[in-house]
């Protein structure tokens, strides 16, 4: 006789189930599979090298301090090392608006404690990252969806959805996960004066915003913010919490990450981390601070961005080559991914599990939505392997498609393939 | 015109604020101050080499696996050392059981988010973990306290605190945190009985068990209700959640801890940590078993026990020595913390500020109380400085103390000291 469990579990716990793409990785991790389903970065570029001497550095100089117990906001020269990157785009901001996190997924849980009552909504993109509709769904949110194209989110629907009183906004402006657009200056600029005018918080979340392959950096949102509330040269104070990550520029299996906002919001989110998890890793903090320093960060996002590029042009050129009509694709200036709208009638899940036979996975698209009704999509990740295995996954998964729309049209299948 | 912060936070931050301690521990931190307060392990004694070795192995064999995302359970030989230690305590537990988290603050976090609803009550010891009750707050608990003595909580007004209906019992068996008593074999049968006729899950905090100076080991709760539920020769299906921590035996920076429990609980909290932070640093997990492994952490934690019994023993003797009369202090069999019972009259926070002039500090004892009106008591630390240091220590705590207590009784205050 043991416990019924079921009936001790919180109410919150309804809210959080096990994601369709967790499931679904389970079935694309077999080796003869393709699988364009992960989000990882390169591993054979993570710097190693540069890891063992900043952990031998930390080791043989700071070990005590390192393997105790340190403070909740987090290893101030780590913190200052943000806070700096951060000024020189515009904002005014010091360590003391800069709280480290257990990578960003914990960053975006966080904001939900904070900000979330049961039933609040939240603005989100359609589509949005699925990690963090988990991590507001276990604070019970509701959704707002506003549709995006190739410029990102479609301000001119914002306000007709600020009519539903969102609590705030959650926006990947760059090379947004899954579907790889960038917010234009434009909207850029509406989407922070509507968020102004509203007293809206904007969650601005950029992992990919330095692995940028083509044409200008734009300004963060927070720096388009900080012109309008005066904080480009006095400290901080608008409506932007910024996050970031060294897991797409070093690597994430260290788990460090960062929220940048005004004081009060560091002040109330260090609160919270107490309770958390007391602090991220003393140790990681410092040995990422030391693989970043002296110029090494920038330097290996370079490299980087060298080979994300050649394997995005890879998987462009074989959709160009292989696609069957119908099928669209976002044209993604940087980050690891890209997003296919499915030809009409071709349903996204039958899709997956045909690939799978043909040994290529995707994502389904529907995973990124927060509504029921989604089209037929399909996020694609082009990081993780190299341009001749990327050729290869398209052309088969391209052949899946064309049998199916052939199949849809009382044809033969493509026996080519 | 900037956002009216306070008016976007969730209702559940008016349960997070700061913490008394950590505002205290603010006015501790100068070098001439001697801090009982802090609750650090000590730094001298971390196994820095051997970490050393650890990393570089791990980087040397398994850098892109280490440097990598991984999987939310946790790395796979970990998850199966702790199991297996676990199994020779008499609970039949494999890695599937078996959840690693960051540090056992999250642990807690996670706990909260898995069976706390808005209101529910939490049966604790009192005193117990400041840590915990921060955890739980923020998930809006209510808290049902009951008494410990020398002998652990007080198993027979368990039956009277039930009739609250508390969703889960937040026990500490074992040198415990702040009282540093240890819960009887005949106690421990007796909570974990009740438990199980009551439908009620035990949270059990263990990050002290291995550090014993003298006498037998006791069973883990979780072993006494194995025997009650058939979970020593079948898969443990009981009543209680364990929780256990590297911090205390190889060194907290890592932040690795665990939890064990039946596996429909462990999938449940699985769920929750992939929205709260994915996954506990992998490179991080593979450094821990590293250094873990091959008989190392129990000859480390060897060498610990002398340490800390040496300090331990150097408190008491101390205390022995210098104690005003009226003042009464725990036992304890191992772990960090030493209890102190202030004098009737001397208010723990008057003693706290007295201390500091005199450059001493501990942690006011009212911390570690859920209700307003606690007894005027002292959490003592004694792991964390040598010998010559504690006893000059509570050679100053005394005076101060024996201070107050000639003042309230309109003596002249003590001039030796």
């Amino acid at each position: 006789m043991s416990i019924l469990w079921e009936s001790r579990f919180a109410l919150r716990t309804q809210w959080v189930t096990s994601s369709l793409i967790r499931e679904l990785l389970k079935l694309t991790q077999k080796p003869e599979v393709i699988s364009f389903a992960g989000g990882l970065p390169a591993a054979e570029y993570f710097p190693v090298e540069r890891f063992q001497d900043a952990c031998q550095r930390v080791l043989a100089n700071q070990a005590h301090q390192a393997l105790q117990y340190s403070t909740t906001e987090g290893y101030p020269p780590l913190r200052e090392f943000i806070a700096e990157r951060l000024c020189t785009q515009g904002v005014c901001v010091g360590p003391e608006n800069v709280l480290i996190t257990s990578g960003s997924q914990q960053a975006l849980s966080m904001l939900g404690a904070l900000l979330i009552n049961p039933g609040d909504r939240v603005l989100v993109e359609e589509p949005t990252y699925l990690g963090a509709l988990q991590a507001f769904s276990l604070y019970q949110a509701s959704y707002v969806g506003v549709p995006t194209d190739s410029d990102g989110i479609c301000t001119e629907m914002l306000p007709e959805a600020l009519r539903h009183g969102p609590k705030f906004m959650y926006i990947l402006p760059n090379f947004q996960n899954p579907a790889g657009v960038t917010l234009s200056a434009e909207r850029r600029i509406e989407l922070t004066r509507l968020a102004h005018e509203h007293g809206i918080p904007i969650v601005e979340d950029d992992p990919y915003g330095a692995l940028r392959f083509e044409g200008e950096d734009m300004r963060p949102l927070v720096a388009v913010d900080a012109e309008l509330t005066g904080g480009v040269h006095e400290a901080y104070t608008g409506n932007v919490i910024v996050l970031g990550t060294f897991s797409k520029t070093l690597a994430p299996g260290l788990r460090i990450a960062w929220i940048v906002a005004p004081r009060q919001v560091i002040a109330k989110l260090t609160q919270i981390k107490q309770g958390l998890d007391l602090h991220t890793s003393t140790f990681n903090q410092m040995v990422i601070y030391e693989a970043a320093k002296d110029g090494f960060i920038d330097e290996h996002v370079d490299r980087l961005r060298h080979v994300y590029r050649r394997r995005r042009d890879a998987m462009l050129a074989a959709l160009d080559r292989y696609a069957p009509p119908e099928m669209t694709w976002t044209q993604p200036q940087g980050g690891l991914f890209l997003w296919l709208q499915l030809p009409a009638g071709v349903a996204e899940r039958a899709a997956f599990d045909l690939a799978i036979e043909k040994n290529v996975a995707f994502v389904p698209g529907s995973a990124f939505f927060a509504r029921p009704d989604s089209p037929p999509t399909a996020r694609l990740n082009f990081s993780c392997m190299d341009e001749e295995r990327i050729v290869e996954g398209i052309r088969r998964l391209c052949g899946v498609i064309q049998d199916m729309q052939a199949k849809r049209n009382g044809d033969a299948p493509n026996r080519a393939e």
